[in-house]
């Protein structure tokens, strides 16, 4: 074994790249991806993706060279997250509900020299590129000259500089301040998606139906994963709850990914129905509603719990399903499933912590806040290392979400750091205020925020969406919220609105709604 | 992210220790192993760990020092899997079939430090230290100084050096010259285990029954695997089929491997039966014969046919169920299963090369030996680089394994390099010959080999161990053999035996039968 470690044969760089590479090789015959009436084989997808990077390398693109994406879930974004680290490229997959400002300042922060976007959102990237002192070239991936590069072009293999050599950079959402961009290696992929491969139950016989957009931490790594087994993506043009039940019934769907708002859409639409098979629905962003999990189960689905963060490679965290939970009314079952749960196994110890960095007690009572560290967590912000010294003080990266851990070692979010409400000197958990009101029949969703008060400081408000066509008052929810919460915890105010607003990957801006709640009063 | 890598929040050492780690903290209350009815929870099974892993140190195990075990399928053979690396050490896993002069080798050759065994094979043991100028100190696992250890001694946190450091050393069975250590790294074994993960279907609530030796290539990597998932292992004091069949029901086993010989007597037993669940039976070391995945079949049993070398960590190929397969017939589906199929997930290509290390067409035709890379590949041969460079040549593995590549990309072997008999010029496959008698339906094993013939060179013989109760003739099988294979590989020959001579890891001893068939000539 003479010569360096990557030489030796008894060593191979660890990158998702290679899962393309070998079901391009040993399941070249069978579907990867289905858009519509397309079928591609994972042969085809293969040769695509090295042929466009060959093509991205005749544009310039070097080793580290930013690409970035403007794209829905298309074969193309797909394609495009093996080929643009295959040319030794980095991906920066903005999200394309974003405005042309943010876009433009991912690109520049980004430093992109290639933008890929499709007829859809061209003239949103033209926008955003004019504004640019240096902006990039753009393609457009249901153009001609992409078509023929991808379909005709000359291919050569994909390439790993490293396993610790940037795979791709993922722009937080944030709601407030400027996007942070959240570095992924090829390593940190590889193991998340190995991860993801252990829990999700994929095999080469699975569909996986796209759901979830990709642009989201590589869809929370089932980019790879889905990929790395031999499972079939199916694309779906846009999230309409008909079009989707058409595709789960007539590609035979095994499993899908969403935020709890997407899935609610789901098993709440007129076309859900129970199936022929399981399907295994996973569910992060926000713990699953007792309602939801309820609607779920009667409809036969298996809902999973995942739980991380952008900087996390999406989930690394699993409200594992516990054999012995079976036997438990559906009330008692809601309330194990909608906690965070323990980490994945390629995770290192999920721990909760207090100021000092010391564990609080395994109580379900002590909040803390929950740190993580190890493979996938993310290396730190591009170009931002104060932002990234912040983050991992103490050797741990701080994820600014607040939690309790159980006697059986599963984490439950309370709150967010500046989510909490206090009130009088307490703190309110609004999570635990929301799961109150959630666990009405007539409430479909709930937001609590904090709501200015005189006397108190802050005291709790609800903003409430009820389910069609039911009634019910305000007073009946605060009555049906103080037979299950201290006094102070009720909400003083609730009101009823049409929809909550998200932010662009589907969180809760509790942000406008404090505004909505200052406007109001003031 | 200042300092090295290994310091660094985003990256840990790749090692099955942090499985067991994790298990402890997650299912602590959860069984991780049941023996007849003993019970231990993760939480005890990593205590004990720690506790022996402190106890090696006392003992003067320093880091990279070598630990022997002689040890069945019991608790403490788990245990050690985790606590001699923990304890900075390299288990010598022995198996407890081998000679009193094999296992001193394999002591002096490790030069190893302790030997850790049972009351069963202290004698075995004493008898073989009793040979070495510088004896290993002997533990008792099942004595009380190692009991009160476990049990009530200090325990201190697992150490990973480092995720390339050296986890074991697994003796060759070599049924000719002396067993090689081949050396595992911390960082194989836990990338080989994620690999069987994704492979076997495992989660939280399986139980995996023992019939596999623990000592052979750590259990195919399922001592780490079933750890990691949080599954229960149930280990088997001795493979009586009865037993093993009252485990299955009594425990709800879900998962379990074997050779073809251990997987039949099972199948074959009159204790056989359906289950209410899905049992996974993956098989290794040899093809599964088609009567033994009828019979499986025929069980409601899923048989998985995992190929690999003690060189790869067990399995690094698995012959993957394609769903198309379902609507073949029983025959069709046989053959196409009993292929060694396609790289695992975790492998790098699985290549079929001529003498110039160039691929072989995949045409299911042309012979090549199978050669292999990655990190699921040992980093050679423990104090035998001559043998280490031999095996590496031109930078990859070999296998020793002749096969074929199908257009389909699965492999299948057709004989060992040594294996081939020649006749008149011609190359015979045992294997081909083998499988043809096989199909026979009184035919329950089969070897073939070359004998030696004055005109021919060589021609092929074989020895056939009949199913129970059943009558034919040497000439009806070879009538049988004529309507499947070319004239000349017909067997000139066919004895029929009572059982075939083993190795100590089940393989069958062609070299045994080669001196049978010169013995009875001369």
């Amino acid at each position: 074994m003479a010569g360096s470690l990557d030489s030796s044969p008894a060593h191979a760089p660890l990158s998702p790249l290679r899962f393309l590479q070998r079901s391009g090789d040993v399941w070249a015959d069978r579907t990867a991806v289905g858009f519509g009436d397309t079928r591609l084989t994972y042969a085809a997808l293969l040769a695509r993706a090295e042929r466009i990077a060959v093509a991205l390398r005749g544009f310039g693109v070097e080793t580290g060279d930013r690409v970035a994406t403007l794209l829905p879930n298309v074969p193309a974004m797909l394609e495009l997250h093996f080929a643009i680290p295959g040319a030794g490229g980095v991906i920066v997959p903005m999200n394309t509900r974003l405005s042309v400002a943010e876009h433009a300042y991912i690109l520049e922060h980004s430093g992109a020299r290639c933008l890929v976007t499709c007829a859809d959102f061209v003239h949103l990237a033209e926008n955003a590129v004019s504004t640019l002192d240096d902006p990039p070239r753009v393609l457009v991936a249901d153009g001609p000259e992409y078509q023929t590069l991808a379909a005709r072009g000359t291919g050569g293999p994909l390439q790993v500089p490293s396993e610790e050599a940037l795979l791709a950079i993922t722009y937080t959402s944030g709601t407030t301040g400027d996007p942070k961009g959240v570095m992924y290696t090829h390593r940190g992929a590889y193991l998340q998606s190995l991860g993801v491969l252990a829990e999700a139950r994929l095999d080469c016989s699975s569909a996986y139906l796209w759901t979830l957009p990709m642009f989201h931490c590589s869809g929370w790594a089932f980019v790879w994963a889905v990929t790395a087994i031999g499972a079939r993506h199916e694309c779906l043009g846009s999230l309409d709850p008909a079009e989707a039940w058409r595709l789960i019934r007539k590609r035979g769907i095994t499993h899908l990914c969403g935020a709890p708002t997407v899935i609610t859409m789901l098993v709440e639409s007129e076309e859900a129905q129970p199936l022929d098979r399981l399907l295994d629905v996973f569910v992060g962003g926000a713990p699953p509603t007792p309602a939801l999990l309820e609607r779920a189960r009667a409809l036969g689905h298996r809902l999973t719990h995942l739980y991380g963060l952008t900087e996390t490679y999406g989930p690394l965290a699993v409200c594992a399903r516990r054999p012995e939970w079976e036997t438990l009314s559906d009330g008692e079952q809601a309330v194990l499933h909608s906690r965070q749960g323990v980490g994945s196994v390629v995770t290192e110890p999920l721990r909760v912590v207090d100021a000092d960095l010391r564990d609080v007690p395994r109580d379900g009572e002590t909040v803390g806040e929950v740190v993580m560290r190890g493979n996938n967590v993310t290396i730190g912000y591009y170009r931002d290392p104060e932002a990234t010294a912040a983050a991992f003080r103490g050797g741990w990266f701080h994820s600014g979400d607040l939690a309790v851990m159980h006697p059986d070692g599963y984490i439950e979010l309370r709150d967010r750091l500046k989510d909490i409400v206090i009130s009088g000197g307490e703190n309110i958990s609004t999570i635990e205020v929301e799961r109150a009101l959630a666990a009405h029949p007539h409430v479909l969703e709930v937001a609590v925020v904090g709501h200015p008060d005189d006397r108190w400081g802050e005291v709790p408000q609800a903003f409430v969406v009820l389910r069609r066509d039911v009634v019910v008052t305000a007073e009946e929810l605060q009555q049906f919220a103080g037979e299950r919460l201290a006094r102070f915890k009720v909400p003083r105010e609730i009101e009823f609105v049409e929809s909550l607003p998200r932010t662009a990957t589907g969180k809760v801006q509790k942000f406008v709604l404090r505004t909505l709640t200052r406007t109001a009063r003031r």
